[in-house]
């Protein structure tokens, strides 16, 4: 057994939001609650930037509607910082403030810059000698790390690009006189993890279900054949369903957006990949082409999360707050699946240390030879994460978020001057 | 009372869906197996076009599970057509089409196009001395139509606009440092009725709430003053959080598009209002700038669709075959509220010869002085509209949506070649 210790338990929220990230904090507060050596549970506001300022709240003042409300709540309640937390006199400052406040089990709920940044406080502690454990928390909504099965936040947005895949199809399925293409825009930069979401709009067995292409960033693409197999769709079905992710490269890894007029390259919006495409058919192809671009509603699509990632968003809080009573330090919470046919999952812990060599890349053999359709092998691995509906409060036909009160512990330390 | 008649009803579907334009579809079927003087129920496939080419179906062989999983279906059932029926000679060709099926009974679900048509074939048949009775039931996502209170579809879209404002507004507060801007596109055309849907996300006696800005198509836009109004947002909010309908002008009347290099603008996506306000953002404030564009979302957002507006487009389908078996023909059926404080609806009908006439604004003293936010009465107006949620079934994590049979009858013409 670890050796005993008593002290105050701080969270913080960093990296790009996703649908659940705010019901990982509810679990670990909720758990928090549970432990006699926990004494008083803290929020670090603004990620870890924020931490620096002392800008520090009492998550055990909050309601316990506000917490339950977290848990449909998209965003990050805590606060994100945008900056990294790297340079040795920055992680000695956050280090400063936790000891300034009695913190002795700090989980940071990120992703993974956030997460590199908890490995160097846990290494920074420990040579220190000071008594502070460390368990991170990953959240992506684009599935980056390799350590877990899954990330938290991923399946809500796999749900959300599937469902809106299957209504976009049926609007063009009752317009489409074999010349209507439907393209849906998504995120995900350099990999397909949220383009590939988009085939679990197919049923089984019907492959030509829509999405009829899924251009995939891992597979380069080629205009003279997109405009081949738009046209090869259009003399079978009466519209073509086209999903694209942003990343999109050609084969000598140039984004799309470098075809653009060069006064145009300059707007950041231009290098949506949709807008090239559509310009590309309308010019081949006699066809009416309509974009929709996700965009931020991707991450923050709260009413369209998946109960599944919902409950292990709050599992991997409880769990972390668990692992860290346990003596647990320099870990990250991991989600890993059972071997049975029926899915079930159940949380790990890997090294933090392992963090910054851990990327997840879509794998290759999932992508059909096709190189514009996904293996069932996919659906296997991702129709479990995207199931279940959650439930959002509504209030006067529009849905109810909580914001926590937030009320401020004093500062111990003289103000930090950033860089 | 009105002459006994007998025979087959058709309904038909035509211009742009709305997520509930099924629902009236679906309440038309179910009211018109009530009436002994209803013998086939036929509907007519992709709109009055596809009806001149003698595509009919059969809705009364349809099961009862596909007619009511209608109510949370997108799209069209039925199809619709590109391209509308004007001339005279087309509008014979209906009119004979539906003689050969001894259709007496005449539904068109659609925009005002489409209701022009009927008015137009009612007049015919009547000039011809042809028993066939024409009711029009209106449906539209942009609420263009002045003979009813408001208009089947509208509520849903309204719900979609403002539960997505409130989702980004959440994204946007947890990172926003005083230099962030959020975009968010709508459509609506030249009127502002889906930018103003925006403003149910504000909570009443909270001005401050987002959206921050709302700009309306109705509104001359002036770079100068947005750029000054951003910067003013952002000295007291974190974020600012912008609604922007896709018909934006400047006080010459044109759209922002034209401010886009000329080897651009003939792209369809340039009109995009967002990319120009982006720029300009960036241009001359140190912001950063999120954009989404709803784009075809919109229209068939089923899992975002309204109780209330569902429930009232069933009612329409409904209405519309009790006046046309009660002898009623070349009416339109309409919306009215009660006078009470309490939201009450109820049918009524219009004459179809008034749908030429028929354009509702966006009335001007529902735009505050400020030009950028939207009145209370706009919330009163909009808010019952938009009330309840709908319960969409899953499988797999997705929804599942409901296709027609479609079995076709029999065609009794010669093949009609047009023009």
């Amino acid at each position: 057994m670890s050796e005993e210790l008593t002290g105050n338990i701080l969270i913080v929220q960093d990296g790009e939001p996703t649908p659940t990230v705010n019901s990982t904090l509810a679990g670990a507060v909720t758990e928090a609650l549970n432990h006699d050596c926990i004494e008083e549970i803290y929020g670090g506001l603004n990620g870890l930037r924020g931490l620096m300022n002392e800008d520090i709240i009492d998550l055990a003042e909050e309601s316990q509607q506000v917490i339950r409300g977290l848990r449909v709540t998209p965003g990050a309640a805590l606060g994100i910082s945008r900056g990294s937390v790297r340079r040795p006199e920055e992680l000695e400052r956050v280090l400063a403030v936790l000891e300034a406040h009695n913190v002795r089990f700090f989980l940071l709920i990120g992703d993974r810059e956030t997460l590199e940044a908890g490995a160097r406080l846990s290494e920074l502690a420990e040579a220190k000698g000071v008594s502070l454990r460390v368990i991170g928390l990953p959240k992506s909504l684009t599935n980056e790390l390799s350590l877990t099965d899954h990330c938290p936040g991923y399946g809500s947005v796999v749900k959300q690009i599937a469902s809106t895949v299957k209504e976009l199809a049926v609007d063009a399925c009752c317009q489409g006189n074999h010349d209507l293409v439907s393209i849906l825009e998504v995120g995900g930069g350099h990999t397909g993890w949220l383009a590939a979401a988009s085939s679990l709009a197919k049923r089984r067995n019907e492959p030509s279900d829509p999405p009829h292409l899924i251009l995939m960033p891992e597979v380069a693409f080629s205009a003279d054949a997109f405009v081949e197999q738009v046209s090869n769709v259009l003399k079978t079905h009466t519209y073509c369903q086209i999903v694209v992710g942003q990343g999109l490269v050609d084969s000598d890894g140039n984004y799309l957006a470098t075809s653009i007029p060069a006064e145009m390259a300059s707007l950041p919006n231009i290098s949506s990949p949709s807008l090239f495409l559509r310009q590309l058919l309308e010019q081949h192809l006699a066809v009416k082409v309509q974009c929709s671009v996700l965009g931020a509603t991707q991450r923050c699509g709260a009413r369209a999360a998946s109960q599944a990632d919902s409950n292990e968003a709050f599992l991997c809080g409880q769990a972390a707050v668990e692992a860290v009573v346990d003596g647990q330090s320099g870990k990250v919470i991991t989600l890993s699946r059972g071997d049975t046919d029926t899915y079930s999952c159940e949380t790990g812990l890997a090294s933090l240390a392992d963090i910054a060599d851990s990327t997840k890349a879509f794998p290759a053999n999932w992508i059909n030879e096709d190189g514009l359709s996904i293996s069932y092998q996919y659906y296997k691995y991702a129709s479990p994460l995207a199931a279940g509906e959650v439930s959002v409060p509504y209030e006067n036909g529009t849905p109810v978020f909580f914001a926590l009160a937030a009320n401020r512990v004093d500062k111990h330390l003289e103000a930090y001057s950033m860089a």
